[in-house]
């Protein structure tokens, strides 16, 4: 069998595949998923929508399009979710993506060497920790404490390792939950500028938020064009479309439409044609409305099941919105060992904490992530109960 | 301004879009692109399977999918496009790509490092080509005759150089147009078991067939394992939707798939339930009994054009099918200069050879590529009389 590269060399994706495999079980309450609520997509109004564009423009939509993306979305893009975040851009500061995936992709293919040096939050999301890799790239983690990342720290690093770009996930991280407060932000882009590094900003659970009030993007401070923001309708309209946007300066969208031609060519018409409909015909605002109480309770009932059910010594954090809590024991444990028991006697899944870090081997081994989105109040309330007697046995 | 990755070096993307600009003009009759014709498409259908897709499944549709693809699809893709062709094939070795580019790419990606070599047709799809240059490969061609790839060179190539990949169109190739005889497609598949290297089988265009005989796919050959079949639903339903199939042995498939979870974690559902209902209904084959007398009359418009209007000496396939038509010249002219006065004179537009070949400066000066999709019969006669005189005038 002839050769596999040597960027595949050590990534087999299969750690948290074989994870999922332990959570396949149906009658599992599972905290280990990352997905939006199942409940909360626009099902019929999309099917309208389809409908209308099939019928109004499907020529177009079922020929080949731009690799720069469906242009009425490129303009829909920026009146309705980039302006209401305070930042004014141009179409040509726009490329549409298939996910915010492809983001993280074509901005390591047209910014990274291997070898090179990138900064991420510790912990981070795994995705882009495998996407690291596998463009054989140097991952340095940066401290985080309550706030998000540490400035100084990142500073730090940046003067230590002169990194080519850093990747973050400023608000609700995944897997932290935890939101970056404005003058971090400011802090960031001011770094972007002074050291002419890219600033990755990935932000795509910032619309999904229960309480509070919204945070600036980093992009909004960033006066270097060294910023790179990508948002996503996976969240807050439905992933299987796989629809995300990158706003960057001109420069930067040039190269990663080169780039984008030779990945997929353009993402889909009519996939694209719904989320810019969606975005015209005003639906996010009231869409997201009526999908966040069911989010805000769910957020709820773990946060106080935490409360109740987990042993002392064991700290979470309290996230405004977005998908994820995050969970420290006080010790270290053999976390997948856990997750073993978990499924099997409690029927309970979550994920282990380590892996959303650099090196799952060494670090963030008295961690865990919860999802809340995927399972109802009640067993929410259910799952957290048998989790929390077993956490408790296993640090006593 | 941070600096760009190494492998963006060179790479503009621009020659083509540059030639894009110049067939904007909207009075301008192109046998430039490369689309399939406007008329083609299902649009009625389409509505009528989208709606009834998002009113049975449309949470499952709308949430995240898994990497390896949408499975009804993978499943529909083997009795309907695989089994036909007389390839038996498990559901383990597909996997659905946003589009056959993605395909290519994840070939190349999984498979090549920087340096290696590649053998490529001469002339081939430059759309590969550039993904090729993106991934620091070095492209050697190897000769076509009328029949296609010529199998001593490429034998005499693979020994020469010790590549990684071959990589070919064989069913009306792009952009010769040219179908490769049975007996080459088993050379072929023995080569890749001999030499074990990857044949990367490229066919987009095999379902548009105006005369003549199917030729089985060099994938039904394949002893070793190492031929990689990427089939499209670009030309035989929609480019729009972007869906494509790779189906390989488990094991690359495997690699492909984690390679893919970076790329765009999965690809669209949607577009993908959507193929997978037009396939299961069983409507592609008279789909496409629909749609290829449209084709084929512009097909003979154009040959009868190029017999008629064209000076002697000047020579061009007579495919059987797919989408373009080969010219060559018997001397080198400035191609790009002619393209210039066809544009601005004549108001007809084609693509110049030479950006199908390894090195567009030193090779194919004298051929031209022309498509027959996009334009009428009668604006074909139009157009083919008027470049006519004009090639009749460079070459004297």
């Amino acid at each position: 069998m002839p050769n596999f590269a040597s960027r595949m060399d050590g990534i087999s994706g299969s750690v948290i595949r074989e994870l999922f495999k332990l959570m396949a079980d149906k009658e599992i309450i599972s905290f280990g998923g990352g997905n939006p609520a199942a409940e909360s997509f626009p099902i019929s109004t999309i099917e309208e929508i389809t409908s209308e564009i099939l019928r109004e423009k499907g020529t177009a939509i079922l020929q080949y399009g731009t690799t720069e993306g469906y242009m009425p979305l490129r303009e829909s893009y920026i009146e309705h979710i980039a302006q209401p975040k305070g930042i004014n851009a141009k179409v040509e500061e726009v490329i549409t993506t298939t996910g915010s995936t492809q983001g993280i992709d074509l901005a390591l293919k047209v910014f990274t060497n291997p070898g090179d040096v990138v900064l991420v939050e510790s912990p981070t999301f795994l995705g882009t920790l495998q996407a690291m890799r596998m463009y054989q790239l140097k991952c340095v983690p940066v401290e985080m404490d309550q706030e998000g990342v540490n400035i100084d720290d990142l500073e730090e690093k940046i003067k230590q390792y002169n990194p080519k770009l850093f990747y973050c996930i400023p608000t609700f991280q995944n897997p932290s939950g935890k939101t970056l407060g404005v003058e971090r932000r400011k802090q960031i882009a001011k770094l972007a500028e002074t050291y002419d590094i890219v600033v990755l900003e990935d932000d795509p659970y910032c619309d999904l938020r229960y309480s509070g009030e919204p945070v600036p993007s980093i992009k909004s401070f960033d006066k270097s064009g060294n910023v790179i923001l990508l948002n996503s309708f996976s969240k807050n309209i439905s992933p299987g479309l796989r629809v995300g946007t990158v706003l960057a300066q001109p420069a930067f969208i040039k190269k990663m439409t080169v780039a984008k031609q030779s990945s997929d060519t353009h993402t889909s018409n009519l996939t694209q044609a719904i989320v810019d409909s969606f975005l015209r015909r005003g639906l996010l605002p009231g869409h997201l409305k009526s999908i966040i109480p069911l989010y805000a309770q769910r957020l709820e009932a773990m946060l106080s099941g935490l409360d109740k059910h987990f042993p002392k010594g064991f700290t979470f954090t309290r996230p405004e919105g977005g998908l994820f809590v995050w969970g420290e024991l006080p010790v270290n444990i053999d976390m997948p060992k856990l997750l073993e028991r978990a499924t099997k006697e409690a029927k309970v899944a979550f994920i282990p904490g380590q892996y959303f870090f650099v090196d799952p081997q060494t670090m963030g081994q008295n961690t865990m992530r919860f999802n809340f989105s995927g399972a109802t109040v009640e067993q929410i309330q259910t799952g957290l109960e048998k989790l929390g007697a077993l956490v408790a046995q296993a640090i006593n």
